[in-house]
């Protein structure tokens, strides 16, 4: 079947919101074996709307549209529907008084613009909303279904899970299997290099790959007549792909750095800390992502000053003074401290100059030193590395947060 | 002038990736009175990129590409605009001559496959990309100037900074002249309330709104005859916009809340410390995001296990046992505590329930508990406030940590 996903609002046109819905909803319509045929922003705009409504439409069995459901005068999607579907809007009862309770419960006083939210184009099925005000709705043009859907993330994501998926399951035909290796610390061209003829184009399934923050991500895709010939087909490369690429790769799926590292944890019952410094709670806020991960992450400390260098982490002052906050000797009694002070089995501590000032000669924007500080038995031992990440600010940050990551998961993994 | 974003890649309409250069290239051009007529998305496919090149070439006098350059064989994009050219693809031996210095610089060894990325259609100006593998190209076709970047986001940044935006300078036409206000603790309905005809459609400047991650923004965007008439009509919205708003508003253009706090620390020289639990590191890594964060920053704990709550902070494991980790009492020890240690002026702890797991009668998911304490004098005022957010972990954090930190807006903006 053919699916197009439109989005529209000119906060997304006008680039002031990045729009997370598309890529959403193509990854749910993959998982159920429909790959989409393009994506297409238009502004809230009623011509425009009409516009790629109705290309969309013409061509397509399933048009899925997210936002310009608010209650303001920009949002114009269910006037633009009526329109297309030469019917006009009309007034939906229940769901105006659903609205007023969604109010009431939360102690707010419902506000009149709201009412057009419980208008829609005469004929359409009501798509309620629970977690939001914006109800969305369903109708047909021509041999096409349509489902109009807010635009905030996560009230869509509800009613796609609620009254989009339904509609799937039952158009599926034929087998789309997807599968996805994630690798860090190796370039998206030796990956490739390393792939080779894996990433043919007339190959089935195809693999092609994605680098994303320092993550290349293998995709693997095929499409096959039957489900089991399918599944074969898949372990098979996916085997390959494994066996080509090593210990580079960390999960597969959606599991995120954080998260593989927080698995290997969890299964060997060991608890870690972190001492952070550029980075200043980012890689304890990665940590924490994945729910649970009370488990084996003790805490940790965001030693930004030099002053909480010495005082909470008993780093001293003098070291400081000779080898710079930015500095292997550092590095490593951050790690040390953390790992004594938190009584963890493993500490991470990150040192580094993430710009865009604080650069020196020697000590360059983007020098990063990070030290894994291990226990076993009674003793404990720190090992360091330093990194040099190009790029900005952020970039910088998040690097340093994945690379000390992935030290502790290579010390896990080959120990 | 027309222009049209299209972005290329399997990763994007499989939705492995979220696309942020069709909103980051959005922005610019309207920075230069260019407001995109849509943004595409198509799959690594020379049938659909063709497709796609050609209906945006034959309305639009600009088109901008990202995507589909990568060094493996599914990168597709130059293929495609060649075939649209009705040219060859060639080799261009100063880029081949760039990319392997690009290696040799960095101690890696080319791989043949790299080769590809310095082919060009052939009559193509090669745009040079310093910063990374793939050199992007700019063409013509038909009436439409057409540029090609890499999807990666630095490298596509940095190519449209240093060839794409000379070419906008001399198209730039009339006034186009853009606004943001940005408000947080106020719902977006409210906001359209307050702000009511302001927003009719047939006004000019025209008012929207837009909700993203609990910041509404107000986007004021107007067309005018001349630089000047536009800037006083933009001058009077805007104006009226904030007399509506009041101190809800923390920033006006692309300032996060973040760095609005920052600001305001900085003017008052004051510094700050956070204690974290449910966040874990987030508010830290929000505060730094800004350059220069160091001057009011001093740094933080994350006190995830009650552990170390006790022995960071000094948190009675007493009080933890009788009021609960989520607790008014506990929040605000964590501040004293935090403020104590640190030295600072202000501190910010955040205790909550992050979820999807933890929740109890009376302490469900979402439940979060803020403390700010202030050092006036010798003394230090404490101040508390329970909050309970709807949604998942993600949301729950990130609303913890921005309620933190406008809680402490407040406190300086009001004092």
């Amino acid at each position: 079947m053919r699916a197009i996903i439109l989005s529209i609002g000119d906060e997304l046109i006008l680039g002031q919101v990045t729009d997370t819905n598309a890529g959403w909803l193509s990854a749910r319509l993959v998982e159920h074996g429909i790959v989409p045929e393009y994506h297409e922003t238009v502004a809230d705009d009623l011509n425009a709307i009409v516009a790629s409504v109705r290309r969309a439409a013409s061509g397509a069995g399933l048009v899925l549209i997210t936002g310009g459901l608010g209650p303001t005068r920009d949002d114009l999607t269910r006037e633009a529907l009526a329109h297309v579907l030469k019917v006009p809007l009309v007034l939906h009862k229940p769901s105006l008084g659903t609205l007023r309770e969604f109010f009431k419960k939360r102690g707010r006083v419902m506000s009149e613009s709201n009412t057009v939210q419980a208008m829609f184009p005469r004929g359409a099925r009501v798509l309620d909303n629970p977690v939001g005000t914006a109800p969305g709705f369903s109708a047909r043009i021509g041999r096409a279904a349509i489902a109009v859907m807010p635009g905030v993330p996560r009230e869509m994501r509800f009613m796609f899970a609620r009254h989009v998926v339904p509609l799937l399951g039952k158009r599926r035909a034929g087998a789309v299997l997807t599968a996805r290796i994630n690798v860090f610390g190796m370039g998206e061209s030796v990956v490739g290099e390393r792939l080779g003829e894996l990433m043919r184009r007339d190959r089935n399934p195809l693999v092609g790959t994605t680098a994303s923050d320092a993550v290349i991500s293998v995709r693997i895709r095929g499409e096959f007549a039957s489900n089991l010939s399918g599944k074969l087909a898949m372990r098979r490369t996916v085997a390959e792909v494994k066996r080509r690429l090593g210990d580079c790769i960390f999960s597969e799926g959606d599991v995120t750095l954080a998260a593989a590292v927080g698995k290997l944890l969890a299964v060997r019952r060991k608890t870690l800390a972190t001492a952070e410094s550029c980075t200043a709670g980012l890689l304890g806020a990665m940590i924490t992502e994945t729910p649970g991960s009370s488990r084996y992450y003790a805490g940790g400390w965001v030693v930004y000053s030099n002053k909480m260098k010495s005082a909470c982490l008993g780093v001293p002052a003098d070291l400081v003074r000779r080898h710079g906050a930015v500095s292997e000797a550092v590095a490593r009694r951050m790690a040390e401290g953390a790992l004594k002070m938190a009584r963890s089995d493993y500490a991470l501590a990150i040192t580094g100059i993430a710009g865009p000032g604080g650069g020196a000669p020697g000590k360059e924007v983007g020098m990063v030193w990070i030290a894994l500080a291990v226990k076993s038995g009674g003793r404990v031992a720190v090992s360091a590395e330093k990194f040099l990440f190009p790029g900005e600010r952020a970039l910088v940050r998040d690097r340093s947060a994945k690379a000390a990551l992935d030290m502790l998961r290579l010390a896990m993994v080959r120990a």
